[in-house]
């Protein structure tokens, strides 16, 4: 087992990555302030994983209430949310109780929210079950609910007291969800550490077989560097944590565009990171054949780097409602070479034009 | 104008006590990082203030979103939330614009949850417009919404940037919610100031005539005695801040049995303060010429000493959801005498059950 530190003064936490950790209740139970969870999961993860996990707890005397909700991007919403607060209300949940949140990103995103506003807060642990969820969405406090008009629109920074990552659960994955987990993966090599992107070049085979030794490396990077970058700057404040949406701006409007579920969150980062390559590109930052590198590492990923035709005007439109908008102005994250993202709103217009033109599939 | 300051570190923030300070932009305007506000009113409040303040912002360069909701507890809940989020969404809203919330403390709980979670977060600033939410509401950070099985259940600890409490707005407010603010005026005195309460006893009659100098000491030494206790115990975890719900756990319990908005929440509360002074005196900790003094202030504020009949067994149903429960066990307040409240689990049934009892009116 792995630990990496997320340090933020009081709020610091430990991420476990390993095999077989659902397993092992202690490492849940020493961050727990009363021996009383609430265990929140989707129906695709409930019945691969929760009855085992919550009999682990109880033999370590933790008194359960499980939830399980529909699972899918479309259902992290307020009435999913609300059928969490009816769920902790009808069992008495407590402020000690605390919140397991047992699945994906949209899982951990959804109790994470739970967490942070049932009863005014109450305690938190990530468990996530998917690679994506273990590599991003579990690590950093973001947590959120989505709006009609917008992404992750109504939310909190709440961070979890503990994060429990065990790679035996990515054995249950869809092969297509593995290749969203790698989006975000790429991700930290192309905004701050070239040498794992040379790294993942080479080894991006084994990772979509599922190496277990791959596998466990490529978390612990990714968190290494989440958790560097979280410290930082915990609440969006400076513009360093802002680069860990490369492709996010394009990616949510993808998402956005065409309904949220259809696309998988990563698949969508996937062809936003290619439009943001291309951005730079055309401003003169990056060189073509560093944009070739990153288009073929993201196909061998199995991942898309063409975003869906919806039109110059829609894709402007949809990244209006950034939250990364300021003073009327999008803000996007451009990359000066791989290993090297940052934050600017001066984009030409005839750049984003040029490159969310040759970016998209025309079918 | 008197400046009382909450001390929470790097959230500290000040509340402006004074006659016509909806006219001072420049007190507002030095804490917000954007000349850009949404200010949330409602449709009793919205007539009264809303068009000279908001001209009042825009004189000072700041482009002000309004948005007004339905007035009443009854809508302090998610519908009336998300109303305020498509506003914000439809006006573009950023990070970096400030929300106000202009009205007593529903719109205060309201625009604080509001802003604690649009975006993940933005600034916030208080302009309390009755006497409970300048006294009390507008003071301390808690935010949240109702929920069908209690008040408060859903919220946030989101502290404002500054509290700006016009003391002439009081002069438009119906006499039922001067008594109702006074409500939480005598709690102060009650559970730490028995020098103020002493004050009270003689002020009493000034207070209720709206006497200017009366009601500005009243909310100075209010938020005095607040802002003291928030420092200490932020987020309810000591202990020290529960003493600042001293009535409340039965005050709750009537208002979520009457149906929310039937009883004012201060009305409720000086109930709930008169059976927890019962309940002390029949636990032996507290004298009946105490606990006379008491009833007579609260009867001279004209509030009700008598709670209604809801049944013993409902009104023990309807604590059992309270905030403060640990354990499985109901949390009181109660009173060493006047000016010392603490907070205990250790409460007999007999004596509980004989306060109810005593303290309920039969028609």
């Amino acid at each position: 087992m792995q630990t990496v530190r997320v340090a933020l003064a009081d709020r610091s936490y430990p991420i476990y990555i390993g095999e077989r950790l659902l397993a092992r209740a202690e490492l849940l139970t020493q961050h727990m302030p009363q021996r009383r969870a609430a265990l929140i999961t989707d129906s695709v993860v409930a019945p691969l994983y929760l009855e085992a996990f919550a009999r682990t707890l109880a033999a370590a005397g933790v008194n359960v209430t499980s939830v399980v909700v529909p699972t899918g991007e479309q259902h992290k919403d307020w009435g999913t949310l609300n059928t969490i607060f009816d769920a902790l209300l009808a069992n008495r949940c407590e402020r000690k109780t605390t919140l397991i949140a047992l699945g994906g990103g949209v899982i951990g995103d959804l109790t994470g929210f739970a967490a942070a506003t049932y009863l005014r807060g109450v305690p938190f642990i990530q468990v996530p079950t998917t690679l994506l969820a273990q590599v991003d969405s579990s690590v950093g406090g973001k947590t959120a609910i989505n709006h009609p008009q917008g992404k992750n629109m109504i939310g909190a920074f709440y961070q979890p007291l503990a994060v429990l990552a065990d790679t035996t659960t990515l054995n249950s994955l869809p092969q297509r969800e593995v290749s969203a987990g790698l989006a975000e993966v790429i991700k930290y090599g192309l905004i701050r550490d070239s040498a794992f992107f040379a790294w993942l070049e080479s080894n991006v085979d084994a990772l979509i077989a599922r190496d277990a030794a791959a596998l466990a490396y490529a978390i612990q990077r990714s968190c290494e560097n989440k958790a560097e970058v979280v410290a930082a700057d915990e609440r969006e404040e400076s513009g360093a944590r802002a680069q860990l949406n490369l492709g996010h701006t394009f990616g949510h409007a993808i998402e956005a565009g065409l309904g949220f579920g259809v696309w998988l969150h990563g698949e969508a980062v996937a062809a936003g990171m290619v439009i943001a390559a291309r951005v730079s590109q055309h401003m003169g930052l990056i060189r073509a054949d560093e944009v070739a590198r990153i288009e073929t590492l993201l196909e061998r990923a199995r991942l898309p780097i063409a975003a869906p035709d919806l039109g110059l005007a829609r894709y402007m439109q949809l990244m209006g409602t950034d939250k990364k908008v300021e003073g009327g102005k999008i803000r996007f994250i451009l990359l000066r070479g791989i290993g090297s993202a940052f934050l600017t709103a001066d984009v030409p217009h005839s750049a984003l034009a040029a490159a969310l033109t040759t970016s998209v599939k025309h079918d």
